[in-house]
């Protein structure tokens, strides 16, 4: 298998209306890579476009916007977990050999069609992320005591990250009280433990080994694990614990096995914070924290979670996140993050899921 | 680079309005796959569904309703020319090392989104694809003197290959005069050199060299090759030559120089002929007839071309279409054709494209 690396990446700015349509939205990270890199779109093999958005032959007409002709261009949409798909795709097209160089290019907007989920009747009239989110707050408060407070520290941290981020939708930071006093949405999810839906872009350029030769300081794909677990909430948990994401915690196992990484060796971590909650069972899905200790694992020092403000503090554009994501761990490599940069990490990890964690991601990347 | 093969295929009746849903339609043949071939859904890695349908996170469902759960699963959409990037996407997957066994669905309904493309407005009022194939036809005429006798020939020998298909739309054969005599749609176009949009499904798995081991004959996909040109029509030839589909020129010369086979090699065709002169143009850009020769080239008897009957005799479910030329060689080269199979073939080809030729691929196959 051929080694990839990630060599550019760019986000704009997540807003709730950008005023900008869809396809101009997904250019913007493009041209910000094409004119930072000086590299004309003849070099690069294939754009692969994440979203849910349901216009037809997209990826097409972003190449044709960007003047670019690569060979293999198609979209892929899987969710909240479109993005995190489309990069392990392009990293097999490298690393199969197929291509040198791959665009994976994530936007949506903030009306997109993957923000309601009509096809499974198992969850009745619970129609809402939300409510699923309140099912698992709730199944973890009562069997490991794990506290609405806890949970609203995971908000108040991802805010106060966000306030670093020129690109997140929020930046403002929020006090445990207000996000325990905020307008409850499903008992115990309350409005501050939950990410919004905005419009976004995000964009990373993945290469080869040999194209990865020319950079100073590559970021080097090492992990990818990945899970489909099921489409309805029914069959979500096939071992009827409604304290773990399954899928994660198979992603997880495969991605540190094919990066022979181990949990306690990750400096810098993306989770999938659509929720408060999902941050918490993420902590133990993925190893960092022990089974039922998530709710305390919060306040650790060991690893720093979410520096670009998470999903809560970044706003939730479905398609583009998993992108963002894989973007902000690049950067945080690569250590051109800013003032948010987390001093001297060498190893990173990014965790998405697809609704309740009906399939989910985790990629570990390193310099 | 692992090798890949095809280890089982399976093709829907393709049908006018088949009363089936969307998603239902997909699992027949997947169904039939796992049937078949006794296998369980935990031993496919990855689920990959092309269709240019608007359902939400539709490849989760599917593995869900074959009560499967593979690591990875996304929709991949690119118009016609959905089902062979898919398939490419599962190659690189399993070439790469990152699973070692993928199944690729192609399910769409007559009514299918991908039929109008909205987007474009440097084709004017010339919104239908026979607009543009028009276009081509007129043009080849003009400068190679093409006529209208030739690609009626075309449309006389894929239906007649139909005939014996007992999955396709068509089974009755036509005559030359049918065909010169039926509507004119867009002259030089009649009805009969153009396809029919219509429900169907097709699935292909795809598994690693280690597992094509355990298989009697496995089909090996030796070439892959692809190239996106441009979503609007006005950038769809770079050098002003409306007589070429230079995107599929470019696709055959990289299938050509990584399967290392040359045009004479191969003995059966998948040919994209969504419209008569589509097929002439490809005879052409494959390297099968020298420029300007493919009007005189349908006569031959070189290479079996479109024995399953074609887009034209089979018709054409826009998502499935690839996928169902990768079922079709691979059945041929597996000697499992049954009334319709081609003697002796032992390398094939499928070419497909997608609208007015904004992006095409040619895949190799061998024993």
């Amino acid at each position: 298998m051929r080694r990839v690396a990630i060599s550019s990446w760019a986000t704009s700015k997540f807003a709730k209306d950008s005023k900008m349509p869809l396809l101009e939205l997904a250019c913007e990270p493009c041209a910000d890579i094409l004119k930072r890199n000086d590299i004309s779109g003849k070099e690069i093999d294939a754009v692969l476009f994440s979203s849910c958005a349901t216009d037809q032959y997209s990826s097409t007409i972003i190449s044709e916007m960007l003047g670019m002709h690569p060979r293999i261009s198609h979209r892929i949409d899987n969710l909240c977990n479109s993005g995190t798909n489309a990069v392990a795709s392009a990293f097999a097209m490298i690393a199969s050999g197929l291509c040198d160089s791959a665009l994976v290019v994530g936007a949506e907007k903030a009306d997109s069609p993957g923000n309601k989920l009509l096809w499974d009747i198992t969850r009745g009239s619970f129609m809402f992320p939300a409510h699923w989110a309140a099912i698992f707050a709730k199944a973890h408060m009562r069997k490991y005591g794990t506290t609405e407070e806890q949970m609203a520290r995971v908000s108040v941290k991802n805010h106060k990250n966000a306030a670093k981020n020129p690109q997140a939708l929020f930046r403002k930071e929020v006090t445990l009280n207000e996000v325990i006093n905020s307008k409850k949405i499903a008992d115990p999810i309350k409005l501050l433990d939950c990410s919004a839906p905005c419009d976004g872009a995000s964009a990373v350029l993945l290469v080869s080994e040999e194209k990865a030769k020319k950079l100073d300081n590559p970021v080097w794909i090492k992990g990818i694990g990945q899970q489909t677990n099921s489409a309805s909430f029914a069959n979500a948990t096939t071992t009827g614990d409604l304290t773990t994401i399954g899928a994660a915690k198979r992603a997880a196992r495969q991605a540190f096995e094919m990066s022979q990484a181990k949990p306690s060796q990750i400096d810098v971590a993306e989770l999938h914070d659509a929720f408060t909650i999902l941050e918490i069972l993420a902590y133990e899905d993925l190893g960092f924290a022990k089974k039922g200790e998530g709710g305390r694992f919060v306040d650790q020092n060991q690893i720093a979670i979410n520096p670009r403000g998470g999903i809560i503090g970044c706003g939730h554009p479905v398609g583009t996140t998993g992108v963002a994501q894989v973007a902000e761990i690049a950067s945080q490599l690569a250590g051109k993050a800013g003032k948010r940069q987390v001093k001297g990490c060498k190893t990173g990890l990014v965790h998405n899921l697809a609704a309740a964690g009906s399939s989910a991601t985790v990629i570990i990347m390193g310099a």
